[in-house]
């Protein structure tokens, strides 16, 4: 491992908050990295919900990740995937090649979760990717679309429902924001439907949303998100779905256009070839250092990882904590490439919290920031602020802040434009 | 035609400069208009290529129809598309409905035109809708990133290599912004390839480039092209394109990773069916009011009609031709609408010539203005202005302005993002 000239090799997997901060904060002399990740962008995930509807444009969440990391000519990009490991060769297998690595960074974030139903998913996707984002906002623009133009009532309303299933942040920030583009951006649009007799429904299986803030909050989230329009039916678990249609447990049935599912995260299925415990989402319950126990040389960090708090409850899912571990991470191997005759402890993981917030509309949110609580105006105003300041990149700062100006003074969302368009209309 | 209370009926076929052109100028309180097209959105096809070269974002070119038309209740938008006629009653059909029509205005606008090698479509796309940029920008970054996980230098030179077929303003424009993204914006990203070292080459089957521009132009817009690194090949025909190779007419075969079609222009299949003159491209051979002969109530403007200027020539493929038509017949139909019992002669369209211009690069361009001729800075500010000018909308001209300003201080593109990504990367 440690012949002369040769120096150590890092390799991380996933360009996220978690992947992407590791790298940026990474840096030494006697090591090099090579980041992985499936796509090409770095994706300011808390956005995505305003992708896909319709209130930004794909390029403005997303950053070349060759451009973030131009200046670093100690870092090498692959486009290409994981698929497997040889954790006593230290390698590890991607479909195009195979790396062998002194240290390795797992960072591969969330995928959707169905709770075991994998058949929900072609019915009511989720929203993870990018083109997650650009084929919600395609098909919801077609439905309303295919509404202009159907003479039959029941059909009108079938079309004209969408269905966002899992109140939690990214559920009703998706709710929230297609209540607003029918009732404030599309309303004048149409000639023969009304978009703002549009039916959104956010479905619950808890008794309240937004679960993760105090009882105080999730009331006043679901009190804007009613004044916006939106129908919350908490208590309310789904029996199945199929094509344009949900079933209650309660035995009621909900004839929708448009089923989002925002209910589940799951970890990527290569956690369960590291050999090592899994919760119920397959994340990695790593070691306090973030470790993955038997394996010093291997982190989990970001969404994939189960790290515990003090207080016995999980680390949350969130951008700042994926962001805290990556640094963490970085911190110890730098001092562990420092010290390599004596390498110190590895100090513990601490998450500092530095507050929780869920935007539900135009000057509506709710955060809650060590014991303040905040909502509606202030709320929503420190929801803009912390969002602007951690967009990776002046000019997507820039030009998000340009956007959501001119949305909300001239009440038009300028993104609602339907493409990946092959598949629905036919070319001639 | 004429019951009380009836309106007028008003059918629009394309939502293009033509089209919406008609659209914002004929306004009448007996008639209304029914406007069809086949996507949501108006497309500012003068800076595609620009979205297929990562300077700009889709949704910075294009903008939802029924939002440009939202204060014309007189107006209905139609996502569809144009099947057949029946011209002796009057009516269009379209896949989901038919129309009836007092009537008829025709701006389908232009395909791409394969000569009649329809099967070198799939191998060398043109680049007319937003998808065919959106799917050229990801290809053309898929190409980089396989080569630099390349290690067979002869499949690097390959997939480095990116052919544009036809030396007008589209094959021009791209051949110059895809060798200033490679030279001036990913140069510095990659480690193991060098992207300045990219092949872009330009064919061009008639003697000179910009053929539509006198010689001095032509030729100072090859040396802004050679001198941006573009191989310019003019007196080069194309024998056949098959997958990854383009073979030329003088035997010599040319790999590439990517090719595209920038060279013909054909209108569209439905013009066969007006029974009516077409030229060799399909353009309808329009009466000198504009209208198909032997039917006044139908006129074809924009790209899809073939009309002749004073001096024999026809009138140029562009969007400042396409509006001032459009303009032309819903002055025709305004003034018929006055005076129905006694019609007034219809005048002859005339082509107001305010210039032709073709951007190479950063601050290079060729324009010409009258008996004006510019190149280089001066051609490229003209450019500038006269395309900031025509943008369709505040938000667009804004964000368009903000992106080149940012690509132009930074060296920096900032829609490199890879989308459409299901066929090419597999989901797991």
């Amino acid at each position: 491992m440690e012949e002369a000239g040769k120096k150590f090799h890092i390799v991380v997997l996933g360009a996220g908050f978690a992947g992407l901060t590791f790298c940026k904060t990474f840096r030494h002399p006697n090591a090099r990295i090579t980041l992985v990740d499936r796509t090409n962008h770095h994706l300011f995930q808390p956005l995505l919900y305003q992708v896909a509807t319709c209130a930004l444009s794909a390029t403005d969440v997303a950053q070349p990740v060759r451009g973030i990391l131009s200046n670093r000519p100690d870092i090498t990009v692959l486009l290409d995937k994981a698929t497997g490991f040889d954790l006593a060769q230290k390698k590890v297998f991607l479909e195009k090649s195979a790396l062998d690595y002194d240290y390795l960074v797992l960072a591969l974030g969330g995928h959707t979760g169905y709770f075991g139903h994998h058949e929900w998913e072609q019915f009511a996707p989720g929203l993870k990717t990018l083109d997650d984002a650009l084929r919600l906002r395609s098909r919801i623009l077609l439905a309303f679309e295919k509404a202009e133009m159907e003479t039959n009532p029941v059909e009108h309303d079938r079309l004209m429902t969408i269905v966002v299933v899992g109140g939690g942040p990214t559920g009703v920030e998706l709710a929230g924001s297609f209540a607003e583009l029918t009732r404030t951006v599309m309303n004048l649009d149409f000639r023969r439907i009304d978009p703002a007799q549009a039916h959104v429904i956010l479905l619950e299986g808890g008794p309240r949303i937004l679960s993760h803030l105090p009882a105080s909050l999730s009331e006043k989230a679901k009190w804007q998100l009613i004044h916006l329009g939106v129908n919350v039916k908490t208590d309310t678990q789904v029996k199945s779905i199929r094509e344009g249609v949900v079933e209650l447990a309660n035995g009621k049935i909900i004839n929708a256009g448009n089923i989002v599912w925002a209910a589940g995260v799951a970890s990527t299925p290569l956690t369960k070839k590291l050999g090592c415990e899994l919760d119920r989402g397959g994340r990695v319950k790593v070691a306090p250092d973030l470790s993955v126990p038997g394996h010093p040389e291997i982190f989990a960090i970001g969404d994939m990882a189960l790290v515990l708090k003090a207080d016995g409850k999980p680390v949350p899912g969130v951008s700042p904590a994926a962001m805290q571990m990556g640094k963490h991470v970085a911190k110890i191997i730098k001092a562990e490439l420092n010290a390599r005759a004596n390498p110190p402890t590895r100090p513990p993981f601490k998450y500092w919290d530095k507050g929780t917030m869920a935007t539900i509309g135009r000057s509506a949110a709710v955060a809650q920031i060590g014991k303040l609580k905040l909502s509606g105006y202030p709320a929503w105003l420190a929801w803009l602020f912390v969002h602007l300041i951690f967009l990776v990149g002046f000019r997507n700062r820039t030009a998000v802040l340009f956007q959501w100006a001119y949305s909300y003074f001239s009440n038009r969302r300028s993104a609602r434009i339907i493409t990946h368009q092959t598949q629905e209309v036919e070319e001639d």
